[in-house]
Parts: C-alpha cells; sequence; structure tokens
C-alpha cells in the first residue's frame, strides 16, 4: 500500500515547497495530489496560461522521489470565466440560477464549459502527460457533491429533449413508455417535455427516472470527454475520479466503468454527523464505538462500495485525518484514530492512500479542516500517526497480499436506487437503508461482503443478496436464474420486480419477472405505520418475532417451494412470509418483509451455513475482521479492550487498535 | 345507496373495458365516473376533437346498465396547451412560475385557461349532455389540492385590482376599511396595490383576507362558467364538484351553493396520517383505534362537513378502498375495513359512493394508489368487501331512510377560519381545532351533530355552538337572536366578535356585535404559553379543572346572567369563565377558555340535559352511532370487541364491524 | 426617570387626540413618540406635503406638557414610492426581490430611496426641529428587523465592488486578503466580484465578512445622512434610533457612536419565546421565573447591550407593557409585570422609558398587540401599573442617582459574531451563548457587569472577560497589555486570535496576538459531539467537573505562568486547562473550553475574589439586584416570596415585586 497526501502548492509560498516535500518523504508518503482546483493560476485569462509554477511545483516534489497525481481543475471555474459565460451556472430545483463563488458552479450540459475544460484539459494533458513523475490523473473532483449533479437550466432541457429523442425515437413510443395518458400529459411535440421540477405534484415516475438517468449520464459524458484527451495526450497514465461513495444520484457503476481505477472520499466521522440517519431506520438501536472514529459499519459499506465499482483495488485520493469542517459538531480526533482509519482501509482492498490534507488552510471555505500540519505547520494527530503507521504497515501490507476470498455480495443498483427514493410509499424505506441493515449483519457474523453492480459477475459468488430490486430487468433475470442453477444461492428482497424499466408498474402478479426463478408470487402487501408490527414464525434459528414497515403475503407456485417462516398474525396470517426453492444445483430465497437487524443477523447465519460459507463468529460491536489467507486482521473501534475468540482461543484487542491472528490451518 | 367506481378507460386496452364493465356489475356497482382527466385525449391538439373513444366508452359502461358521472378535465391541462399559453401555469406564494407535468398546473385567472376551457366544458356537454345513461356532471377534479387555490401571477393581480374596485368603489373607502393609515400603505392609485406574498412581515390582515376571499371566488366563478355552460346544454342533469373536505383556502360553502350536490374525496388513513396535527391540540392524548380505519372521529368530521354544505344526501366521489399512495406511510389496508368505511359513509349521509379506483394504475403520479382490482387485474381488499357488503345492504339502506333528527349543530366560517388562520396569535390557537374538539365531544356522547354555514337555517336545532366566531357580522348576531328568542339554546365561544368583516378590530368591548345576545362583556383575555394552566370552579358536572390555551374574564352585563363557571386561580380569579342568560324561550352561553375534550364532554351533556336532546350514552374509543327511526347503528372502528349497553341491555360489537340495534318504543 | 409612551395619532380621529394626551398626562407621562411610520399621511404624493394634521397634533400633545420624540418616517416607505420606483424594493438572500405592503422594504443603497428620504426628513426637521416641545429625534425604526440588513440588489452588488476598492485599493491586495487562491477565487476584475449569496458551498469566509462588514456600513450610513439633516435644521436637539439590542447583523457600537444617545425596543417576553434558544446551550436547564415576566437575565442581558452602545443613561423607546403579537404564544401579561419591567429598566441605567403603545390598534399586522389602553379605549394592565408605579418612582429615582460601582465587563465584538456564527463549526458555538453563559453567573453571583464594546476604555475596569474574541486584532491586544499591566484582571475564553482581521486563519500558534498577554500557546483543540465529555481538575473552588462542546490544551510558555485546572481524562489528559499570568500589576488568565453555568458561576467568584469585587451573594432563580450607593434593589421575577439575606439580615420579597434595602456602612 502506498501513502501520500493532497497538496496545494499554490496556497503555499514557494519557498516552503521543498520543506514541505522533504516531510513528506520523512513522514513515509510517496503520492502527492495536485492542481484540481487550480485553473485560476494556470489561465489566469481565458487562452492565457502560466505554466511556470506548477512545472517548479512537479519537480521540488519529484525530487523527493514523491509520484504525482494531477487533477484536472474543471470543478472550480475561475472568476473570469462564469463572468464571461454566466449561462455556465447551473440552475437548482427551485428555478434558482446560482452564483459563482465557490466550487461546482458549473453545468455538466453548458457548451461554453465543455469547450473551456477542453482546452484547459488538453493544456495541462499535453503539458504534463509524460512526465517521468506523473502517477495518475484525476479527472474533477466529488462530481455531484453540493447537490449538483441535477441542473434545471435550459441547456438541459435542450439535451434532455435529445436525449429522449434518441432513446425513443418517436413521441409515440415515449407516451407509450411514460403512460403519459395519465392526467393528460401526452406530449406531441419535443419541445412540450419539460426538465421534472416545479410540478405541482409529484413528476410522472417515468419522466423524473428518465431525467435522473439523463443527468447521471451528463456527468459521465463530461468525464468521458475528459478521458479521451488524457488518453490520447498521455497514454498509459491510470485516470481516476474520486467519487463520493454514498452519494446516490450519480451512477457510480456507469461512471466508473471507462475509469483505469475506482478512487474515493473518505471521512467517517463527517460520514457518521450528516449520514447515518440515511442508513439507520428511525427508532432503530444504533452499535457503540469509540466518538471520533465514525460508525466502522457506516465506513466500512462506503468502502465496500466503492471497492464493488472496479472489483479492484482502488485509491482513498482523501482519507481524513483529524477533524472535518462540514459536518454538525466536527468531532476532534485522538491519536491512533487516523492510523485505524488507515488499517480499516487496507484490509477493505485500498492500496492507495492520500491524506487530505497536508496542511490546514489559512483561507476558505475550508479553514476549520484539518491536515497532518497544523495551521502553523505543527504535526497535528494524522503526522503523528503516521509515524507510528510504519511500524505496522510492512507485515500488514505483506499479509494483504494472501488470498482473500469474499464469497457473498449484496447487489445495489442505482435506478431502484432513484426510483425508490422518489416513490418509497412508506417514509422508512430506501434502498440504502435495506443494503445497509444487511451488510451490517454480514459485518457482525465476520463474512466478507462486496458491494456489486447489478452486472457483475456473479459466479464466484456463493451467497448473493438482492434485498429490494424494484425495477424488474429481464436480462438480470437471466442472469440470476443462470447463477442459480450453477450453485448459487440467491436471496431476493421484497418489492422486486415491481416496475418496468420505464418505470411504470409491472401488470402481472409480483415478482413479476423474477416471479419463475422465485417460483412464488406475492398476493398482498402492505405498509405498515410506525409502532404496528405483525408476528412471524420461523423453523430458522431466532427468526421468529416480529416484523415492521412492510410486510408481503407470499404464495408458492408449486409444491417444491420451501416455507421457512408464515405469518402468525395480522392481515396475511398464515400465508409465507419467507420461501425456499430449489433450482438447479443451487436455491433462490424470496423474504417478503423489511428486516431487523437481528433477523438479517440470524438470516445470514442461516444462509452462510447453508451456503457452505464459514462465519469467523459473531463480533461485538465496534469490531470488524477482514481475513487474508491464515491470516485476520481484527480491527477495534470501541473506546475499550474487547475479547474475541477464535479457533479456541481468546484474544484481547486493544481499544482504538488492531490484532492480527493466524490460523490454525 | 347507489355504489359506483371511478374508471379510467384510457388507462386501459380498449378490450379489456367490457369485462371491467361487467366485473362492475357483478359488484353490485351502478355509478362510474370518468373522464376527468382525459383533456389530452379528447382534443390532442388545440381545436382538435376526437370523441370516438369515449362515445365507445359510454356505450360499453352503458351496455352493462351502468350510469355515468362525467366529469369535465379541466384539472390537467394537456401539454400543449401549456406550452402554447405558458401564463396560463400559477405562480406560486414564493414567486415561481410553476410547472406542467402533473395537474391543477393552472390558473384561475388566466384568460386563456377560461377560454380554453369553455371550448371543451361545451364539445363534452354538447356531446353528451341528453345522453340516457349521464347520471351527473362532475366539474373538475378536487379544487386547490397541491395548494393552488391561491396564485399570485400578474394575471391575478390585475383581477384582484378589479375585485377591489368593485367591492370597494373608491380608494378613500379601501384605505378606511383596510386602515391602511398603519405603516403608511395608504394607497393612491389601484395600480399600487399588490398580491399580499412576499412582504417582510405579514401583510395587512384587511389586505390578505379581501385576497383570501379572492382567491376563492376566482375558484366559485371558474366553476360557475362551466355550470353555465352545463345547465344549458345538458338541462335537467346534476351537476356537482368532488370537494376535499378539511381543504381550508375555498369557502366550500359558496362553492356548493350553485351545485346540484355535493359530493367528496374520502381518504381516512391519508386524512390521519397528513392532517391529525390540524385538528388535534399538540401533546393532546388521542383515541385508540384499528390501525388501518384512520380516526373515525376525524372521518366523520369530514363528512359531516361535506353533509352540511346542502343539508343533504351527498355523493362520496372517491371513497378509499385499499391503501393510499400520497401520505406519510401509506398503511395496507385488511379485509372489513372497507366495508367499515362504506357502513360509516351511509350512516353518515351519503346515497352514492363510488371507490376510487376501479383498478390500481400502471404509470404515473398514483401508481401505489390501491383500486378495487390490483395492478395484475385480480381482487384487492375492497373488491372482497363489496361482496361482502352485498349482505348487510339491503336491510341497512331501508332503515337508513328511516327518519334522523339532528337537533345540534357547530357553525362553520371559512372567513373565520382564513382570518384566524393567519392571525392565531397562539400557535396551538385554530377554528378546525376548536370545531374538532366540539364534534368529537358529540360523537363521543352518541349525538348527531351537523357542521352547518353561517346562512344555514338554525330553526330546526335545539342546540347551536359557535366555537369561535371572530369575524362579528351583525346579520349573524340578528339571526342568532332570533333563535334563542324563539327557544334555541347557542353557545359562543373565545374570541367571538373581535373582528370586523374587513378584519380590522372590532373597537367596542368585546364580544361585540355579540354582547346584547349574550349580556357579558369580556374585560380581558390571556393567551397561556404551553404548560400554564389556570384553575376553573364549576356547578356544571366535571366541568371544574384546569384551562390552557386561551382564558378570558367574562362580567356579565345584567343580574339575568347566571354564571356557571369561575376563575379559581391565575389573573381572573374570582371573575366569570361561562355564563348563561335566558333570552325569550331560549338561552345563550359565552364560554371563555378553550376547552379540552373532557370539558367539552362534560358541557355537551350538560347543554343536551338543557336543551332536551338525549344522549345516546358515552361511546367508548372507535365506535361511533347513527340513529334512524327506531333503529341505531353502531361501527366499531377498533381492534377489540366492544360491549354496547343501549336501553337496559348490553349488546357485542365485533372489532371493525358493525351492530343494528332497534329501540323499544 | 422619564415616563412616556408611542403614540399614533393619525390612528384615531382627531377629536380624540386631546382626552388621549390629557390620560397621558394623568398617568404620570411625559414624553411622547410620534410620527415614525407617517409617511404616507406626510407626503401622499411625490412632493406633495400635508403638514398641518402633524402641526395640530404636535400642538395638542404639548398643550398637556408633553415633550415629543418625532420619527423620521423612513422605515415605512409609502405606496406611491415603490410602485414608482420599484428598484427600492429590497432582494433576499434566496434571490427574491420582496415586495411592498408592510414595512423595511427598501434597500439601503438605493440612489431613489436616498435622494426621497433626504426630502422627507429635511421637510420634517426643517418643520419641527425648533419647535419647543421637541425632546428629541428618532431616525427610522429598528434597522434590520425582518432581517432586512442584507440586501442583495444589483445597487447592493454595485456599492459593495465600491467598497471593497476603497479598502483594498488593488486587486492583487484583495485577492492576498481574501486568499482566493483557494477554491480557484481569483478575481482579475472588480466586476467579477459578486454578492456571496446564492452560492453552492459556503462563500470564502474573507469575501463574506466583507459583505456583513459592508451591510452594517450601508445601515450606518443611511442614518449618517439623517444625522447630518438632523443636525443641521435641528441643532442641539438629541438624535437617536431605537436599536433591536439582540439584532446580530449590524454592528451596534458603530451604529450607535455617531447619535446622541441610546434606545432600545424592549419585549421579554417575546424576547423569551422567540430567541431563548439563541442563548442557551440546547439541552441546558433554565432558570425558572414567573410565566409571564420573561427571562429576567436574557431581558437584562438585553438592556445591559444597550448601556454598553454609549456607557451612559438610555432610553427604552420600546417598552412591552402588554401581550405582544409576533411571538409564538405571546403570553398574557398579569397586573404587577408591567410595573416590574419598569422598575427593572431603573435599575439597569434607563432614564426614559416609552411604551409601546398607547391604544392596542384597530388595522394592520399588529392588532393584537397590547397598548396601556385596550382597543375599546379602556385601561389595560399597563395602565393600571403606571398608577401604582406613581407610589414607588419617586423614592427609586432618588436612589437611581447615587453613585453605581461596575467594575467587571463582558467585550463583545460584533466582528467575532458574524465571523463565528458563519463558522460555528460545532453547532451549539456561539458568541451570543459564550457571553450569555457570563452575563448569568455575574447576575447570579450578585455582580454588576457591563458588556462593552472592543474600544471601550477599560480603565475603570477590575476584571473583564473576552470570552470568545475570534478575530485576533493587535491593537486589541496592545490595548489590553495596557488595562492589565495597569492592574486589571483579563480572563481569555476558547479560540482566541484564531482569525486575522481579513477572516483567514491566523498561521502561528494560537492565540496569536494574544499569545504574549496571556503567555500560553494552545497546543491543540477539539470539538465534542452532544453527550460526549472530557473531566477537569482545578484547584478553584466547584471548577472541577466536566467539559463538553469544545475543549483545548494549553502548554505555558514560561514556569511563570499559573495552571488552575488540568485535563483529567481525554485526548489532553495532564494537559493546563486554564492558566493564569501576572503582568505588571494584574494578571490574565485563559480558559481552554465551553463552560457550563455552574463552571462559570465557580469562576466568576474565584476572579471576583482575586480581583477585589464584592459579591453581594448567590441569587436565586428569577432575582436579581441592582446597587446605587449604599441601597440596593431587589427584584423578584418569579412567582413565589424569595429569601434574601443580605449583611447578616434576612428579608422576604414579594413575588413579581421589589424590596428596597439599605445597607450598613
Amino acid at each position: 500500500m502506498k501513502l501520500g497526501v493532497c497538496y496545494y502548492p499554490e496556497h503555499w509560498p514557494e519557498q516552503r515547497w521543498g520543506e514541505d516535500a522533504r516531510l513528506m518523504h520523512t513522514a513515509g508518503l510517496s503520492l502527492v495530489r495536485i492542481g484540481e482546483f487550480a485553473w485560476g493560476l494556470i489561465e489566469p485569462a481565458e487562452g492565457h496560461y502560466e505554466w511556470d509554477w506548477l512545472d517548479r511545483a512537479f519537480e521540488t516534489l519529484a525530487a523527493e522521489g514523491l509520484r504525482i497525481i494531477l487533477g484536472t481543475p474543471t470543478a472550480a471555474p475561475p472568476a473570469w470565466l462564469t463572468h464571461s459565460y454566466p449561462d455556465v451556472l447551473p440552475v437548482d430545483e427551485a428555478g434558482r440560477r446560482r452564483k459563482a463563488g465557490t466550487r461546482r458552479h458549473y453545468c455538466f450540459n453548458s457548451p461554453d464549459y465543455l469547450a473551456l475544460s477542453k482546452n484547459i484539459v488538453s493544456g495541462l494533458a499535453k503539458r504534463f502527460g509524460s512526465h517521468p513523475s506523473l502517477h495518475a490523473w484525476q479527472i474533477d473532483n466529488e462530481f455531484g457533491s453540493h447537490q449538483t449533479t441535477r441542473c434545471y437550466c435550459n441547456n438541459c432541457t435542450r439535451d434532455f429533449r435529445s436525449w429522449l429523442q434518441q432513446k425513443y425515437e418517436t413521441l409515440e413510443k415515449l407516451n407509450q413508455s411514460w403512460g403519459t395518458v395519465f392526467w393528460s400529459q401526452l406530449y406531441s411535440s419535443w419541445e412540450q417535455i419539460e426538465l421534472p421540477n416545479l410540478t405541482l405534484a409529484q413528476p410522472n415516475p417515468s419522466h423524473w427516472l428518465d431525467y435522473a438517468r439523463f443527468a447521471s449520464d451528463s456527468v459521465t459524458a463530461f468525464q468521458q470527454m475528459q478521458i479521451d484527451i488524457l488518453q490520447t495526450h498521455s497514454p498509459g497514465v491510470p485516470v481516476t475520479h474520486n467519487v463520493i461513495p454514498n452519494l446516490s444520484d450519480i451512477n457510480l457503476h456507469q461512471l466508473a466503468r471507462k475509469l483505469d481505477r475506482a478512487s474515493c472520499s473518505v471521512y467517517p466521522t463527517g460520514l457518521l454527523e450528516t449520514s447515518a440517519d440515511r442508513f439507520y431506520v428511525p427508532g432503530e438501536e444504533q452499535p457503540v464505538f469509540a466518538y471520533d472514529a465514525g460508525d466502522p459499519v457506516l465506513t466500512g459499506f462506503n468502502l465496500e462500495l466503492v471497492q464493488g465499482l472496479k472489483q479492484a483495488p482502488f485509491t482513498i485520493m482523501e482519507q481524513q485525518c483529524g477533524q472535518v469542517n462540514w459536518s454538525r459538531f466536527n468531532t476532534g480526533i485522538r491519536p491512533g484514530t487516523p492510523r485505524l482509519w488507515t488499517l480499516h482501509a487496507l484490509s477493505a482492498g485500498a492500496d492507495e492512500v492520500l491524506y487530505f490534507r497536508w496542511r490546514a488552510g489559512l483561507s476558505g471555505d475550508e479553514q476549520h479542516h484539518s491536515g497532518l500540519l497544523r495551521h502553523d505547520g505543527s504535526p497535528d494527530v494524522g503526522f503523528q500517526d503516521l509515524l507510528k503507521l510504519q511500524q505496522d504497515l510492512p507485515l500488514l501490507q505483506q499479509i494483504c497480499t494472501e488470498p482473500q476470498v469474499v464469497e457473498t455480495a449484496l447487489i445495489l443498483d442505482y435506478e431502484d436506487l432513484w426510483a425508490l427514493g422518489k416513490q418509497p410509499h412508506h417514509e422508512y424505506y430506501s434502498t440504502f437503508r435495506l443494503l445497509f441493515c444487511w451488510y451490517r449483519a454480514f459485518q457482525q457474523a465476520g463474512i466478507p461482503c462486496a458491494i456489486l453492480p447489478p452486472h457483475a459477475d456473479l459466479s464466484p459468488l456463493k451467497l448473493a443478496i438482492l434485498p429490494t430490486t424494484w425495477i424488474g430487468k429481464p436480462d438480470l433475470a437471466a442472469r440470476l436464474e443462470q447463477y442459480v442453477q450453477h450453485g448459487g444461492t440467491l436471496l431476493m428482497g421484497l418489492r422486486s420486480g415491481f416496475k418496468t424499466t420505464t418505470n411504470t408498474v409491472n401488470p402481472y402478479p409480483l415478482p413479476g419477472v423474477f416471479r419463475k426463478l422465485l417460483n412464488i408470487h406475492v398476493s398482498d402487501w402492505h405498509a405498515l405505520p410506525p409502532g404496528q408490527r405483525h408476528e412471524i414464525k420461523s423453523d430458522i434459528p431466532d427468526l421468529a418475532g416480529q416484523a415492521a414497515v412492510w410486510i408481503e403475503s407470499l404464495k408458492p407456485d408449486s409444491p417444491q417451494t420451501l416455507v421457512h417462516a408464515t405469518w402468525n398474525s395480522g392481515p396475511f396470517s398464515g400465508s409465507a412470509a419467507l420461501t425456499e426453492y430449489p433450482s438447479g444445483t443451487g436455491q433462490t430465497f424470496y423474504m417478503g418483509w423489511f428486516p431487523s437487524a437481528d433477523q438479517a443477523r440470524s438470516l445470514v447465519h442461516y444462509l452462510a451455513g447453508k451456503a457452505g460459507i464459514t462465519s469467523l463468529h459473531a463480533l461485538p460491536d465496534g469490531v470488524l475482521v477482514s481475513r487474508f489467507g491464515e491470516h485476520s486482521i481484527y480491527l477495534n473501534f470501541s473506546d475499550s479492550v474487547q475479547t474475541i475468540s477464535v479457533d479456541g482461543e481468546t484474544c484481547a484487542l486493544p481499544a482504538r487498535d488492531y490484532a492480527l491472528l493466524e490460523h490454525k490451518s
């Protein structure tokens, strides 16, 4: 694993650069990312370029053996640009033209912005594309942050119409695919189609989903424009983009497809403070961990999501190493925590970790964000942890090259996320909450679990879970059939197959295109208001209990279908709630309710046993484990010593620390 | 009682229509509403009409003996219309022009929209106005939903000025009536008057109330334009409009005046999930009932409100028959509940009930809304309940023709609702909360209680309650005087008479124009912050206790005034809190505090006794009763058996079911 | 002390004026404020003036010996004005042009508005400037209310650029001072600089702080334009403006500088209901007091803030005397409370108190606001209290002329308030919360405490506390050094010196420019999430305990630095938390955490002892004390009798009443 840091030479006097580079080297860093917000310094006026300072920065860093990840600076249009081309500025959902002065203030579909971006990216690629110290390219920065994926300007309106015309060819087909017969929405010219904001009621879901796809595609196309330039002028140098893992309005699977590697930002405490309520169900009991560590399951979920983008080692382009500045309480970070995060990254599949940022900045919005160095240049907690890490890393890095076996996966489809996010039907229902519930259960059982795109190769898996596959895509159904035929175990969850690919309702009994695969049908479904629960009985250990949020009544389609859980109260009393159908050499399960954390855990144990997956054992709150070959790395995110019992032996895990165990063969 | 259903033939293949019609007939339905969102199918381009499909739909339904309620389709302007006439689109309170793509995206004062609406309504009226199967007309659909009553566009500004000019004739009179001397708001030309949105402080209440009246009048005028056309081209066919009963920004009494009958939408679970907090005081204990039944008192209040519009049998144009899609949790509905709702409708005075909708729709915003049939065409819970209902209805319908005696009423004035809603003074104060508190007390006492407009004939009543008649209208005072002189019992509540008809403050002691009637004056009033209460003692059983929210100090104007309650703590200690004044052969009461549910119940028992009204008895939570001649229908909305004791006999009411009792003469 | 009232003769028939004036006289009032919303009556059309009615009002009031405070009417532009000059209307942060119809609907930088305001103010000054009954001028009314300090219109954009050009002279200097290198925000022309609203992320703090200064300066300049006119045409007559004391977006110290005296509005219950959460930390225990009295500490804080503006007796231009109309619950006021408020004003340094308002108004937004008279002209609670006050005032007024010794002060810098308000880093952190915490501790200890501007003369003080002096101004550091050298005791609090004057981060160890003064440096700081606390031990009585919200690790810079508190748990365990440094004949303290109310109280006792300040004693909740010479006035805001023990004797304080004690010499 290579360590690195994000650096802004332009923020500091040039005479300081050399010392910074030397200190980076001392701290064991070998990578440095620069340039991603420097457009205004490189091109201070349109068409006028100043390369010299960047040349010197490159050389200063290279002189200390640092390898450079160069950012294309399109995330921050310079002041002259938006002043000269005001229609670059995006329009928000409320219809307001937003202003310059921070970052991301551009529309992905602005022809002016595309042209100006091509120029600066080409310039950079030509200037530095063959530099021997160039390690990789980062395109732009955190697409979609500050809610900028979806713009509602006239350029977008025009391009959305073209996108639709290309997809549907005729208005007849569009009208039919969207069901515009509802509420008299039939279109008789393409110009009648508007972007779906500022409507009085909720827009047509089909219209809205296509807009969500278009907006995500616009980001991907903007990125592709840059990829093409970089590949032309800087052949062989890897290209990446640092995603926000839990961002939900860009299809990150599509975005990552043409990238050479995945990378991301990881801010555990900020994530916890701002996003925990998107992953836990309101009122659900949450795990306990050290107050400055972030929620390790939530952090792990984000790391796994990024690992799944390319299913290959990835880069953490921005790793929190002290407090953040953009959260609610911006918790201070204690010694040991940045080290723990780095080990978490390592065991989760990252092979490059760059801390954000080198030195706390003096101006602009991120003044309170920590760096490895403080504002005054003294070492902060992250820098101190780096020194300690140097004792741990050699052995751990070696162990992490041992084979890792991942036999289970959760499948995430962004189109489900979008569609369900707009029509959850029950306020507590969300794709992320369901995925996270299962992910948490796997973590607690000590079973590694990938989060994969629907197009991923499923053949290496023993167990695949699709918690809520709302849009019933026939090709997915066929691929799941193949997977099961060849021995896979599949669990599908509630509401599967409800929608067609254009986001209309499937007119056949549920689970629609998945029915043959699961050999049941859903005879009824109910959302339950908070506090209302109905009872399940089950032959699976510890599964019986109460179901909340959403329940379904299942009917076996044949005698081969086994019933593992049955409703014991409520409107579906006597009907099946969880079924199994043996198919080929595998089997499919359908689960007809929204599981609690405990229920997911019981079922994970049962399914793992069934699929021949070894659970390491139940882990206490705050502890994660990763296995590489005959070694397991245990990470303790809690503030107390935890006792782990492995292979009959007991081991004490110090607080906010790790332990390395060798398994007896 | 006739049953029916809302049907969208345009949503389904024509070959399915016949089967649908046959199934409707089988299910005992005789009415079907169609057409109210079909403008784009009837007039696919401006001036180009396609009648054939609608002709065929008419004939197919008529062939099964179904009678048709035809909706005018103005609730959903087609895509071509708003594209050609963009100023049809309304402007919201925040000043934003809203977009097409759903429904209700039109301004009631757009001249273009009026002209285009006239054309389509005339076309429909001419085509189908004399069809033998035409049962009634529904104009538009749910005026005011999605907060569309009040538009802030330039057309509205212009028409508001004309409306004012017509009302006040001179600016001098307007300035005086509005008290524009306050904050230098004096107008010296009509063009200076703006719509009262986007002001920095709260607008002048007089200005605002006139705007609220104007906006409501604009809806009524738009409806009248359609009534005139329909009466011309379809003489003798009843005309209605389906109101949202608890909508507060249209004067439904005015809206209903020129309609032939009242109709409405009734969605008990959606109402509960989205609106309960508008009817209960924050922190107030709410009754218990089955989780999927909705709050029966809240549903009953809405039904009573609609009954009061014409004081005649009415149509439930949209009756919930399964889950809704527009609420927070959209609770699933169990067998038995749709039947219970239908019986509630019947006993509340509806003689036509149409379920919404025939089959769950595949596209558009309402995809998750249930129908009698599921998306796949199989019978859903409502259809199954229909079959069961066929055993109950014949006897019940006969009983419901027996005379029903309603001797008590609550009076609702929309102008009070508007004025108090803008200036509640105390966050918990609202007209609806007070009306509902009293309505609930009557329900719990088993006493039928109407909700009537201020212009209603009061002579049939033994007891009338005006919980908070803020605007003191002299003609109302005179009519109440007449009512009491002839033996009526009247209770008026706090804050009565505070305002003049132009929403300035009455400069005389309160209750102003009602003072002579009540023979007291209010010497002081106080709002109380949450948690603060003062004590009352009273000679009325169970009335003594604590008063919250709002208290008043009353002084008798003569020795004839009797004092029934006195302040026992607080600033008004020793003053009267509840008084009675005998007048003619009746009596008036004034109550000087915001009652709790228990206090309202105690007082209802006392007043009923005084006015010679028989209380059936105190009912448990979740049980309602209606009496017809010598029969009483008891409805149990709870999930447990309830025991009712009537005329000395005890009867067990099954859960979510009804019982019919015959009284001993 | 003079008493008076706010009066709107234009609201009432002229024949009533004489009686009103007589009643004012009877009630012991000698001052009357008029005119501040009467523009539309004085100048009903542009350039057309009607002075007669105002002349007559003047004479009618003067005839009863009343002296007049005349308001310039610029707070309420007449309807004709904004209709003729629509760009006078302000644009809010969301980019919306706001509408006329209430008040304050003008931009301070509108050239049209400046010209029109000059005309009306000059007209008034010429007409009434030498009137023998003219007591004072009030300019405009409550600048900044309804969030009108900051406008985002094109006039403001233009003037902001000029303001910046004047301040920075060159773009190079601006770019450097703002650190626009961050996120490519470098400006190459003045026209590129926009107002900092509608940005996607938080704007550059330097940009934002300059805008906040500009907006505040715009108000001051608008006021200065009026001062100049009034001083020219009405020489010798005092000029004031009635501020909202706890308004945070105008620099009230600057605003007050050129005024002859400070004045303000005081509404204790409205303040409590709408603003308590800005002064108490969420979850903090709040004191108990009578429900209609307002929070006496909060009211006192506001009064002290106004006293500090000129450090001289001030006017309460609007004193609540009954319920307000603009709050959440608008609590009713009981007899005795208005009297108590008046005594509070007296003992806090006000020598003129005018009640708002004479008679409750009949029209406009303030209909529910009480007056001394009710709507019907009868005396309300305030009028009755006035009569009672006449028994108390003669003695009290005499006592209040005895010397008052204020030896402690809190220092408030509006620029800190603005800067920290935009970047609190922790949601609970705010300048007002910290100032209030200390103020409350002083009140509870019976020690008078001023709230002073940073430029105030510190030499009379024995103890000065600067709870969080974020922007490290070198001149302030020098003045504090002088203060301490000459014997002062100084406590500085957390986060001091973090920022430079242009709101970039100070690049040196904290507390930056104050380091030499305090002789420590801050080696680390942490924000703590809610519920997380770390332990302190201390040699100061009752100070040991838990610290929340924010903690800092302190390192003495020399052996002379004494450590009074040390971290006993958490990341800074063993480091100092509170230090003392003897300097000259004084000493400096630095406190490295966010104090709780109890901790502040313990420290106030300790520091008072150290500085030789006599604490009267610890007071119970709801009791305040002020000492004048050998007398102390105790005010009891609670609803029960409180026992006070002074000089070994015990005294019973009646509920909502006062006691006057003479100290034994």
